[in-house]
């Protein structure tokens, strides 16, 4: 698509000039490695065709990043890329549904640079290279602000096969994968150079917390395990206790949980040993990009084992109930938690 | 996905207040209704799936559209809405693929309203039902500058059957559907009020060429056609004569056209008789999203018959050569006609 212009020539949506490459180089240069080698066209076509297996069904999702808003504009570009592919990656895992391709759509601002898009562009193909993904369409344009990047992804299921949100049901046990907060830490420490230091963090700490909410993690090694053996799944993005109460809620059950033993990195652990509001905050901050799973009493084994060949840690933190608000809290007496009593209180 | 904050409670993406409803209120209440009936879970869940019927390949392509670069942030939502499906659905049509679904990513200004959402879902809505799609997952943020909308198209062929850009033939007809250059006229009239008076356009016309400019009409009336009939095929975005080359270099093959034969609507013609430079801009501007496709002798026919059918124009307006630049341009009497000649010259 053109720019606004009174000229009328046509030109690619970007500009370029001061030895900046236009669109059609940038798109030779940068993206067209990336491309699926099948029905792409070398990104040269208006459109890419994608052959879906006979008996799978097409699983789809979109996120949108705005610098600023979920990431720092002075991020690496890899890591921007990365999290670009990982947070969408992380939908599709959730769903039970194999990674094929993602398009991309980058607005770029007006200061953009070659650097920039080759870095971004090497952040894409490590991420798509570990994901299992390739690039299947692409478009780039001139923001009105800063850079903003939407990334569509799309994966398979066997037919009738994708793993749901709403299908939790009562009885069954309430497992996440990894641990929890980490990401929400990290960005505090973004927020707040002074912070590691009053937490009385690890350099080693340090880095773990800030590296899990620049990198998240998509959890691919336990896609197979979700599609085979849970009921309902979903991706912690907004947090685990907001992400737990839409679970609920589109299941019409009650989810109770042990505070106690929702996992804490030791990074997360010694923060909250020094600060009891940060177990707040990772209770109910975001980006942590885990899997949040319903399990049914009968398949809890075949998960657990799944989760450790997967070599991914995957922790039971409680159970679904038929009726309730949507998420209860529990101390490890089986004792009634108030959320606001997070934030001082010890478990 | 959260914002950056320090707080770390969940939340939507989107900043809402002051009577302006929240994400999920606004996915409720304005995207919920347009979204595909199976699949998508109403739209509360990570993804969708999408059951591909067997024997076919799926088709996708995205296109990114920012106010202020490729519509104007004061154009009324439902036509935003409509230029941004219709734009995305135009590379279908060419690519010869049905419409099935699409997703959208909209990053609002920070002074977002509920009344330009609800006109926009309006527009979508409107503009899905005339294009024979339906929506299969969304994202809305908080965008870091202006409105920005990013589409993701999904159709299908029957296997192996996307027409390509890339696959012009020498010997082959050169075709163009509708009238080029009106989208381009429509912008000069909006970038410049004097514009139509000194064009000498009536009022008709005026709002003509407005109208082509502000709402992009892709071909699906062609899709079937170009599927069975074109050799390739692609939509004319970036202006007719740069989409040519395009197609030429892809192919291979050079384009030679007869200006005089390039169909202009009376608007055109009428901008053109009193300003010989309009014709330049009318074959190099962009925006049209009309067809460009490459007919090999015996399928001319049919493509003429089919359009016919369809109510669309349709008019063979060179052929392609095997030597040559990409593409040449010649009067009525086969003499070459130079670029810069186009602004003077009369046809």
């Amino acid at each position: 698509m053109p720019l606004i212009r009174a000229g009328g020539a046509q030109s690619g949506d970007l500009p370029s000039g001061e030895a900046r490459p236009g669109e059609f180089e940038l798109i030779a240069r940068y993206f067209r490695p990336l491309a699926a080698r099948v029905g792409t066209y070398e990104l040269l076509d208006d459109a890419a065709a994608l052959t879906v297996p006979g008996g799978y069904d097409l699983v789809m999702s979109v996120d949108m990043l705005a610098a600023g808003v979920h990431f720092f504009a002075e991020d690496s570009p890899a890591s921007i890329a990365r999290k670009a592919l990982g947070v969408n990656l992380s939908d599709l895992a959730a769903k039970g549904a194999d990674p094929i391709g993602y398009l991309v759509s980058l607005a770029l601002p007006s200061d953009w640079t070659e650097a920039w898009v080759a870095n971004f562009s090497d952040g894409l193909k490590s991420a798509q290279e570990d994901f299992g993904l390739a690039l299947y369409g692409g478009d780039t344009i001139k923001s009105n602000g800063g850079l903003q990047i939407s990334v569509t992804v799309v994966g398979k299921v066997p037919k009738g096969r994708m793993v749901q949100r709403g299908a939790a049901r009562a009885g069954e046990a309430i497992y996440v994968s990894g641990a929890i907060g980490d990401a929400a830490l990290g960005l505090q420490l973004r927020l707040k150079s002074q912070q590691a230091i009053d937490w009385g963090l690890s350099p080693r700490q340090k880095s773990y917390l800030h590296d899990r909410y620049l990198h998240p993690c998509p959890r691919i090694e336990l896609i197979q395990m979700v599609r085979n053996h849970a009921s309902a799944a979903m991706d912690i993005s907004d947090g685990l206790l907001g992400d737990l109460a839409k679970m609920s809620e589109v299941s019409d059950v009650s989810a109770v949980i042990d505070v106690s033993r929702v996992p804490l990195s030791d990074a997360v652990q010694a923060a909250v040993k020094t600060d009891a509001s940060a177990r707040l905050t990772a209770l109910t901050g975001g980006d942590d990009y885990e899997l949040l799973m319903s399990v049914a009493p009968d398949r809890q084994e075949a998960v657990e084992t799944a989760a450790r060949h997967a070599g991914v840690a995957l922790t039971s933190i409680g159970t679904f109930e038929q009726e309730g608000p949507p998420v209860r809290l529990r101390d490890a007496d089986g004792q009634d938690v108030l959320l606001d009593t997070l934030s001082f209180a010890h478990f």
